[in-house]
Parts: C-alpha cells; structure tokens; sequence
C-alpha cells in the first residue's frame, strides 16, 4: 500500500554528483555561481545571462536590510548556543507575512490577476479590480507604500531598470505600476512600489510560482543573517540589547520589590 | 552605565539604502550577484573576479547534498505548517558538528596549524604532529574520507583545480594534502581529502576566520532547502516517509495491543 | 519618540525571583506543578483545583503523539546537531496549520460564534450557521472526523467526561458537540469530534482566547520532543530513515548514472 | 541491508492511544499532570509522589526567566510571522551552552565524577580534584555562582530543602555543595550553587542522564516563551526594541550618509 518516493534534485555514485541533472564536478564548479545554482533550484533549469542578471538583483536586494528582527532574533540566538550557529540562523523564523511573506502575497496577487501572461487582458481593468478588492476590505494593497522610502523607494525603479535593460518588461510589471497609480487615487496618498512589489513583479516574469517567491527571500536572507553573526562575534550588541529592555521593562515592577 | 551599540553593516536615508558602504542602489544592484554579496557579507570587501570564482565555487558545493536530514527535517516542517515556509528552511539547524561543522574543524585545525600564513612553517612537521593528535585520541582527522566517494571525492580535487587556476594554492591547501597523505599512512587505509576538508582549506586561503567558515554552508543550504521545500510542494514525499517509519517502528508495538 | 516597553511577567532582586506578582521561591517551587506554572503563563492566575485537572488533561493529550513529522524532524536535526539539543526541538517549527494549529482554528470558530459565553444564544442555530459556511467553501470543519480514530475519537468523549466532572460543561462544549452532529448530517459521512475540537472546547470553557490556544500545543509537544530526542540518542533511526529514503528516491536517477 | 527502526514511545489503534505502555484515555488523562507525563517521558516510568514533587520544582524553576536572549528572539519573530506561533518559540534554539547548557555541564561534572552513586567515594576528594581541574584550565566551575543573585542564589537552597524532604539528599548534592565550597577557598570569592548548580544535581539523584539534563530546561522554557508571546501579542515591545536599537546602531553611519 505504500507509495513510492522520488526526487530528482540530486544523487551520487562514489564518483560523481548530480544536481539536477548536471554533473556538479564538470559543469557547474567553476561555472555557476551562487545565484544561477539558486536559480537552478527554483526552476529546474540554468538561467540564460539576462535572466540571471534579473534573478541575481532581487535576490541581493533581499540579503541585508540591517538590524531587522530576524537579525536581532540571530544575535540573540548566537549569544545564548554560540557553538550552533546554524541555530541562530534559524532567526529566518521570522520572514512571515508581516515583512518577506509581503513579497509572497504580492507575487499571488499579480499571478491571479494574470494566470497566463501570454493572454494579458486589460491591465487597467485588473488593476482597478485589485484596488477595489483591497479598498474594500480596509486592507492595505501588497507590494506599494514604504514606512521609510518616501516619495520612492530606490530600489524599485532600479530593478525595474535592471528588468528593462534584460528584456523584462511585461505584463506583470505593468500591471504592479498600474496598481501603484490607482491605489495612489482610491487611498489619497503617495504609494509608490516598494522593492517587495518590484520583486514580486520582476519574479513573476521570471515565471516563478507565488507559491516560491518568499523563498527568495529566506535564502537570501540567510546570507545576511550569517553576515550579523560574524559582527555579533566580534562586536556584540545582543546582551547589552537584552539588559537594557529587561532594566527597562521591569522597572515598574522592581520598584514594587 | 549603559554600552553603545552599533552596527556597520547597513543603514538607510528615505532615498538611499547602504550596504557595508556601497550605495545598494548604484553599486550594488546589477553588479554583484549573489555570491559576491554572500562575500561581502563575511570579509566587508568585494571579492577580486578571481576569488569571486573560488568562493562561488566553495559555496555552490554546499547548495545541494541530496536527500539530507535537514532536507528531510524541513519536508517534514513544511508539512505541517505549509504557510511558514521559513521556518521549514530552519531546518538548517541540522548543520551541526557532524555534517556541515566539520568544516569548521577541519578550517581551526588549519588555521591553529599556521596562525600566519606568511609565516607557514615545516608543512611536513605539521601534518605529522595533527595527525598524531587526532590519532592518539582515537579521532578521525576532519577533512578527510567519505563514506561513499572513493577512493576519491571527485569535489575535492576540482576545487583545488578551480583555486590553482586562480591563484590559491598557499600553505593551507598543501597543509591540508600533506595530512591526508600522512593520515593514510598512520591509520592505514584510504583517506582522500573531502569537500569538506577542500572547502576548509581554501576558505582558509581566502583568509576566512575558522569560526565563521560553518556560515558558507549555512547560507547556501538555506538555498538547497528552498529547493527541497519547492519539490516536496509539488511532489510531496513527507508523509509517505512519517506513515512508513511510525508502521514499521511500531509493529512491535500494535502487535500487543 | 521611543515608546515605553513593559513586561508584568516576571523580575528578580538580588535575592528574590518573582512570576506573575508570586516569590517563585516561597510561593511555587515545591507548591505549583508545572501544568499549574504554564496555566498562569497563559491566564496571568492560579488555575483552581478543578481548573488544574482539565487543563493538565488538555495539555497532556497533547505532548505525544507518536512519530509525528515534528518528531521526525527532531530527530533529524539531533542526527546532524547532536550538541544543541534545543535545536532539535525546533522541530516544533511544524506544529502549523495542518496538525496541531487546527485547535486554534477550531477555538476560533467557536469563541467567534459565542463572543461572550454568558450570551450563548441559539446553538442549534449557531452550529448550522458555521457547519453551512464551511461546507458552501468545501472545506472540513475544524475539530471533527479523524483518519485512524474510527468511529470515536477516544480522547474527546474522555476529555469531556474530565471537565464535566470538574464543572466545565457550557456553551463551547455543547456548541462544539453539535457542530459535530449537523456536520454527519450534512456531509453525510461518520464525523467525531477529535482530541483538537474537545480541546478547542475546553480551552474555551477556560476562558483561553482562541489566539493562544496553539501555544497548549506547542508547550506540550516540546516535552514529547525532548522524549523523542532521548530515545533517538539510544536507539536512532533517522539516519536510517533517511538512507532509506534517498536510496529508494533516487533509484530512478542512479539508474541512469 | 537495511537496518530495522523502533519506537516504544506511542502507538494507536482506532479506538485507543498508547504512551509509554499506559491506555493514554484511561490511564493518565484525569490522573497524569503535565510534569509527570514529562517525568515519564524522561525515564519511561512514572514518577513517585516524592519524585514528582522534586521534579516539577526543578522544571518549574526553568520555565521563567523574564527577558531573556530566547524570549527577545521569540517576540521578534512573532513580529515578523504572527501567524506561526510555534516558530517564534524556536527561539528556543538559544538555549544552548551559555545559559540553559551549563546545567548539562553540571550533571556531567557530577555524573563523571560519581558513576554509580551506590559507590560515592571519597567526596571531599573528588571536589578538590574538580575545582583543581577547572581552576587550572582557568575555566569556571559549572553549578556555581551568578551575576545578580549574591551572595545566595535563593533558588538553591530552595530546591535542596524540596529534594531533601522529599527523601533526595544522596551524593550528587553533597558533591555539589563541595565542589561549592572547595571552589570558594580556591577562586578566593563568594561562589554559591546557581539554580542551574542544584538542578543539575538533583535531576541526578532522580538519575537522569547528563545527556539529556538540557531538555528539561528546553521544555520547561517553551512554556515560558508561550507566555511570553502571549504578551507581545497585547503588549508588544519587539518593534520598539528593534527601532531603538537600529536607531542607535547606525547613528555613526547615517550620520555620514
């Protein structure tokens, strides 16, 4: 009654490895690099040049975002098992809905909108439709507005830029900029796409499911967090972080004593 | 009495976002591909193009093992909680000592053998005297055989190939073939140097800390697992290998009941 | 600009420890089991007598359940990190929406139905109401039906009788009984309550809001965990478990080596 | 050739569960409280009223200790991915050798230097041989003092006056009031036995292995990280903390910026 397991990612014989189908001694050492292997991984097959240009600049816009949770979550982590890093990298724990998952939503949002990007339809029509939907429900639209980017947020009129200038430009980017515009007029505010909304955009033309999008951003991000363990090291913040919120939060509660 | 804190890792303005001093924007972004940031991230400089092709090399290596216990661990995590993907790639906290860590043995073995690489020693007296250390504590030596790549571990000498060609062929490296060469002899039986023992020698030669070289493997993982996370969407095997293990492991069990 | 922080859940002196505004020392080593302590991390109060039995009760349906994939995944982690134990327990990092988080999904159908239990309104009404929301979505309803326990799931009807005995029978409990009896109507098939929906009842007779009733499990599972990990270091099986695995999933891929 | 796998944690049938060999329904719901089923997942048996006391005072004591490393890591990544709960108690990942850890140590000092408590030696001996050790490797002894609780950690006296009572007042305990004693008149300073000193060496009167000492803490602290995420829930501080100290972190940087 059991039912047979596969997997086609990789397998060995005492002399060689295979990554999906490719010899991991003869064609991709030395060849690939880290971002075309992420690439393989996401897709099955090798980037061409251009798509690996694309692909390689969302993915290092999400590697550092500076002392984010996820990163004072690793800090922490290392300062109490410094001797499992591998651990504290588990900090990604946090890129949920609230922060990396945005990209996710946003990728979901514009792959329904357009489930064949071959048969676009009226953009204008889907982006009213999305705005409303999100409007109507008091929810904020993925992929525009930033806390901090104000009136733009630089990254993504570069990777759009990026896009552009390797021969991505369809619809899922025309549709992210259309949303923009509208959402702009039905909120009354200044939305501009944020990098998620760009990614999210960018990442639908590289033909990646919704459903994968947010693993961009936790293998990126796990470059990064390994980047503030090495200054956690030698430079730690984590306990005098830890000393002063705990001083501070039972302050009320130590003068009672 | 409060300590500073600080951070050079990264920083924003409303319209700039800076990454270990590079503007993400003009310098980064459509530049430097995901392995050369990951290298940033470890040593606060861009890579030359040559150590650019090393360390991707290194780092490709360690994408991809397989059908893992981490790679099991995060299928088993996605299956049950399919909306946190990120936390299925906390998976990785299965790198520990005894996979992924050995690297980092085999790197402060090297390391503690030549503090100073211009400075390298008797390489001969070295490698006689670790592996009399390892020997007499009835140790394996890191960095040495493999339980199914023999007699040789094809990764092992590509990358010392790949590192020749562009220039890394210092004390580490030799240190690291002399002990292998004397381990054979003093325990008797083949002992070809592994990925492991490669990557550690010539992440040393990249003047990667020995406490910061299990990071490489952590961050590319994090990208293999992606990978695993993304087929076992699509074609599950989880529950297939949980229902086989709990039937058989309780047999005995049921049996009484 | 900086906001206040507070915690009230715990602070120290020199000389004394308090939880919860009680001496740790004087009033609950020795005093207070530790289903009484995770009680008051979650309602801020001593559980009563009768309190203490169903609660216990509840949380201790749920520490163990077997080779669950998060036991998997535990032992998993332990084989590759045998030094950081507490990693392995991540493996709780599973304890998502498909298996343990249907308790939360389950209490919140319920509590959303009787916002005040004071006020419980028509329960035949109620339980169509919900039974006919899920079925319109061809969705199943939370806390009913089980794919072993057949016809009964054995551990409602005794959870039940527990927190009869002790006086907790009301509307969430009676809500939840039938929703199970308008589901097998509707569905037409056999659908008992499971362990999840008779704890999602009685967490909410407990007065625990349906955001934190997952955290029952999650607490409760660790402890399985830990005796997982344990019996893994003495008699293991994940590397069995996953050479199996591998060889049989990449059979079709040696085979064209 | 493949080899076979067991449990003899948990089976079920359809109409009945299995733990440890008791009928879960029958046997221990209603009658089992929540640190006994840990007791018995840590030593297949059930504890004795006495044990159970002892017990639970020691995993009690474990459960909360304010804000700490793993409870900041576990409110930053509930901020991050609030639908994921048992994600953010992952931030248990932390305890590790630093804090929760060093109760392993302790047993293990004590464990090796009584094997078999039947056979206790000559105890004033084995404390000097042990402070002798550690002094002379300038490391510190296990068990015993602590930053804030001076010149007495309350929690030790405490819990040796439960295990005393209890009928627990063998070997390990005297040891460990030695080795307090010893390595006061040796380091020339007030060293009293930690909480984590008297945990260690009652968990070894109740015979728990060194191995796994570390899990009763990781068990007892995902309990306290439940109630800790309970309150970021109504009272968040994560953000602030993180605002706070991205704030000052950078200000050198922005500064130039």
């Amino acid at each position: 009654m059991s039912k047979p397991i596969r997997t086609d990612i990789a397998w060995s014989t005492p002399s060689t490895i295979t990554v999906k189908g490719f010899d991991l001694c003869k064609d991709i050492l030395g060849t690939l690099s880290l971002g075309d292997i992420a690439f393989l991984e996401l897709t099955d097959r090798l980037p061409t040049t251009r798509e690996s240009v694309v692909f390689n600049a969302i993915a290092v816009t999400l590697v550092e975002h500076g002392l984010t949770p996820s990163a004072i979550a690793a800090r922490m982590t290392y300062t109490g098992a410094p001797e499992a890093m591998q651990a504290a990298v588990a900090g990604l724990c946090g890129l949920g809905s609230v922060f990396v998952g945005s990209m996710e939503t946003a990728a979901r949002m514009l792959q329904e909108a357009i489930p064949d990007p071959s048969k676009k339809g009226d953009l204008d029509q889907l982006a009213h439709d999305i705005v409303e939907r999100f409007h109507g429900r008091k929810q904020a639209v993925p992929g525009i507005g930033h806390h901090m980017h104000k009136p733009v947020d630089p990254r993504a009129p570069r990777l759009f830029q990026i896009a552009a200038e390797n021969g991505f430009d369809g619809p899922y980017i025309k549709l992210m900029k259309q949303v923009a515009r509208e959402a702009e007029a039905v909120y009354g505010k200044s939305l501009p796409i944020n990098a998620t909304g760009a990614i999210a955009a960018i990442a639908s033309e590289l033909k990646l499911p919704w459903r994968i999008v947010r693993g961009i951003g936790v293998m990126a991000r796990a470059i990064g967090l390994v980047g503030h363990i090495r200054e956690e090291m030698r430079e730690p913040m984590a306990r005098e972080i830890k000393t002063r919120a705990e001083e501070e939060a039972t302050a009320h509660l130590r003068g009672k004593a």
